[in-house]
C-alpha cells in the first residue's frame, strides 16, 4: 500500500501574534517543522507547538532560518556559510530542547524559506546546513526540495535525506519553486492541490508552469501552514489520498 | 587539599562587537559560563567560545537571560514563570548543541544578571528555571547564590546544585549582592579580592558592606569577566589560592 | 453641545503578523495612536497606517513603548529614566518622519502597555518621558489617564495634556486600571461600554471595580484595538454616543 | 583655498558595547553620520552622540542600514524598494529626534553597509532611499559615492548631493570600493592613505587596486570609525590635509 507523510510549517506566532489554524493543523498533518525563533515562533509557542504536537503523536522537526522575523525569513540574506552553520545548530538546538521538554525528540531539520530555497541551489550554504545538522544529531534527517543542492549536501555528511514536493507551490521547468514575486506562485484551489498531490504519490509527477511534466518521488508532501486556505486545502489534499488508497505516515519516526 | 573552582562569564559578544579578554579568561578560569544569545552571545560567538573552551578543557555551563539584548540582560522585567522557564530551555538547548558541536557538553547552567538576582529571592521564578533545567537533563547542575531561593528550588526539583561566591562584588549584611546601583557594588582591587577569595576557601567567611560576618561554603568562585579589570584580578586570585595551597578543579565535570 | 474623542492604539501588526481590524477601527475613532516599532509596528506598518489615517482624518498620536516586541510592551522593565527618555525621542522620531512622509503631522504622544501604567504612579518615569516629548516638539500634546503622574509631569514640562479614560478597563477604587492579571481587567460587553462611555462624558463619572464612584473628566475616550470584539464594542460606543447628544471631534489637532 | 569635509561613522556602539574612539574620533572630523539603530546606536547612544557632535560643532547626519544588528548591516538583505523607503523614513526621523533633542538638526543622509553598496549601483534602491529622503526633509543632502546610482536618484528626486571617496577603502577600476571579501579591501597605512586623500582633493585622483587613474571630485572624504587604526589615520590624514593648504569644513551646513 502506498504511503505518504503529510507536512506544514507550524508554531509561526511571535508574542502576541499567532498565525490561525495551527491546532487544527496540527490534526491533519503528519509531521510539523515547528518555527525555531529566528523567523517565527518564541520560546512559548516553541514549547506549545511541541506538546501539541506530542498529545496527537505527529513527527516534528526543526524548521531554522535567517535571522529575520521582519521579513519572516523570506529575504535572501548574504550570510556566509560559517554564519549559517552556526545559525542551524543554535536553532536545532533550541528547539531539541523544547521537544525534550515535551516528552519527545526531533526527527528532522528543514530550512525555511529564503535559507530553503538558497540550500536547494547553493552548495557550500547546503554544506553547512547539513553538516550543522550532522554535528547536532546525526540521526536527524535532513528534508527538502527534491533534486536539490541540500539533499545532495546531507548524503555527503552522512545524513538521511527525504525529498518532499509542494503541493500548494508552482514549479518551474528546471524542478524549483516558482518565485513567490510571481503571481502564479501559490496555488489555492484544494481540488486541484489535492489531484497534484495524488500524482505526485501514485504517478510520481508534476506538471510544472509550462506543462513540463517533472518526475518527483517524495518522501512527504509540504502544505503552508500559514495561507489563508491551509485548512481546507490540506483536507482535500487528506481526503482524496485517502480514496485514492494512500497511507498517511511520518516519513521519519 | 581544599579545593575550588572559578567561574566567569563569557562569550558575552554580539555580532561586531566582543568584551576584551574572553580568550584570556579562558586560560585563568576552570570554568565558563557561556551567554545564550538573550543577553549577549550570538550563534557565532557561542560556537567559538565553546571551542576554545573544549581546547583548554574548561567545564562549560549555559548562562540564560532574560530576552534583553539592548540592556545585557541587567534590568528586572516582569516576565511570568511560564515563561521565563520557556526561555531557560530554549537558551540551555542552543547552547547544548553548540557544545556538541564542539564535541563537548554543558554541565551547568547559572542564570545571568537580573534574572540571577530575581531567582535569589522569588521562589516561583527559582522553580521555574529549576524545572526548565531539569526537563532537559536532570544530569545538569543548578549554579546559584549561596543560600539563595534558586538552589532551594534546584534540590525540589531534584538537581544537584552548587553555591558560588563572589570575590568582586560586595555582600548586603542578609548575603544578597550590593546592588549595580551602588557605587561600591563592585570590587576592583586585586590584592583585597585574592584575599577574599582566600578566606572564602579556607575560612568558609566573607565580610559584607558593613561589617557583618557571613559564612560561606562556595563550590565555586566567580569573577566577572566583562569588567575592565578582569585578566588583572583573575590573576591576582589564581596567584593567591595557589600561594595558599588551594588547587583548582571544575565544580561539575 | 458636549464633545469627546475616540481613541485606540492603531498599527500593533509586526512583519508577517497584523492584529484584526486596523482598518475597520480607523472609521471609527477620531484619533489613532500608532505604534513605534518597540512592542509592535514596523516601519512598513507605521507608513501605512499612518497613510491610512491621514485618508480618513483621523488625528495621529505616538504610542511608545518598552523595547520588548516578544512581550508586546506589556511587561514592567526597570529601565531608568534617562533610557525611557532616549526611547521615547527615538519613537516618536521615527513616527512623526512616517507621518510627514504621509502627508501629516502627529499631534500628540501616549505611552503603551507597562510603561503607560508605569508613568501614571512613578514620577521619575513620567518626567522623562514628558521631557522627552517637550524636546522634540513642544507642541505635541500629552495623553494619559486622568490623575495621573504622567499627567503632572506633562504640566511641570510646559506641555499641553488630555486625560483619557477606559471604556474596556475595569477601574480600581483609586483611579488606577484594575491589572490584567485579574480575570475582570477587561470588559467585553458593548452595551455595558457604551453606557459607561455616556456617563463618563456628560456625567463625568465612572464606577470603580467594587463600586466606587470616581471622578472623571475626559478629554478622550480609548477603546483597545487590539482586543477580539473591538469593533463591535466601539460601534456601540459611537452610536450611544450619538444617542445621547455626544459630538465626536480629535481631542488635537 | 581648497577646502574638504571629512567623514566618519560613529556611535556604532549599541546598548554594553561600544566601538572604541568614538569620542576622540569627534575632534578629527567635520561631519558625523550617526548609526540609527538598525546595524548599531541604540537611542541612547543616539543621544549622546549627538550631543557629542553639538558640543563640537560637527554637521550631523544619518547612517540608516538595513535592518540587521547581528551582521552589522554589512550583508545583502533581498529588502523591496518599499521596505527600504520605509527604513529609510523611520531611522532618519528617530535621529532627526535626537538630534533636535541635542539642539541641533541633521544635514544629511547616508546609507550604511550593504545598503550604501547596493544602492550604489541598484537605480530602484537608489530611488526608494533618495524618495524617502525627500519625503522626511527636502533639504537633506544625500552623501553617497561619487558616480553611484544613489547620487544620481537624489538628483532626480530634487534632492542636493555630495560625493565621497574613501581614503582607506580600495577601489576596483570601475570606480566601486574593492569588496570586504577581499584581503587588499581595507587601507591600514596611515601615511598612505593620507597621501591619497592629499591627490583626492587637489589632482581629483585616485589609483584603483589595479592601477587604474579615476577621476574623483569628492566634498567629502569618508575614513572608517570602526577600525583598530581610526584614530592613527585620521590624524595622519588630517596633518598632510593641513600641510597642503586644504581647509576642513563641513560640506552641508
Amino acid at each position: 500500500m502506498p504511503r505518504i507523510d503529510l507536512n506544514a510549517d507550524l508554531g509561526e506566532g511571535f508574542g502576541r501574534w499567532r498565525l490561525p489554524h495551527d491546532q487544527e493543523l496540527l490534526e491533519l498533518v503528519t509531521s510539523a517543522s515547528i518555527a525555531c525563533g529566528f523567523h517565527a515562533g518564541d520560546p512559548q509557542v516553541m514549547l506549545e507547538t511541541a506538546t501539541a504536537a506530542a498529545r496527537r503523536r505527529v513527527t516534528v522537526g526543526a524548521h531554522p532560518s535567517y535571522p529575520d522575523l521582519l521579513g519572516f525569513g523570506r529575504r535572501e540574506l548574504d550570510a556566509s556559510p560559517e554564519e549559517v552553520r552556526a545559525y542551524v545548530i543554535y536553532q536545532v538546538g533550541a528547539l531539541a530542547a523544547c521537544c525534550v521538554a515535551a516528552g519527545i525528540r526531533i526527527r528532522y531539520v528543514k530550512p525555511h524559506g529564503a535559507l530553503y530555497n538558497r540550500a536547494a541551489r547553493h552548495a557550500a550554504t547546503a554544506d553547512a546546513i547539513a553538516d550543522a545538522v550532522h554535528s547536532v544529531d546525526p540521526a536527524l534527517v535532513l528534508l527538502g526540495l527534491a533534486g536539490s543542492e541540500l539533499l545532495a549536501a546531507g548524503r555527503r555528511a552522512g545524513l538521511l535525506v527525504a525529498a518532499e514536493a509542494f503541493v500548494d507551490r508552482n514549479y518551474e521547468p528546471d524542478g524549483t519553486l516558482t518565485p513567490r514575486s510571481r503571481s502564479d506562485a501559490v496555488l489555492t484551489d484544494p481540488s486541484a492541490c489535492a489531484e497534484r498531490a495524488v500524482r505526485m504519490v501514485l504517478d510520481h509527477v508534476v506538471i510544472a508552469r509550462d506543462g513540463t511534466r517533472l518526475d518527483v518521488s517524495p518522501a512527504s508532501l509540504c502544505v503552508h501552514g500559514d495561507g489563508p486556505a491551509a485548512l481546507a486545502l490540506l483536507q482535500a489534499v487528506r481526503g482524496r489520498l485517502g480514496d485514492a488508497g494512500v497511507d498517511l505516515a511520518p516519513f521519519a519516526a
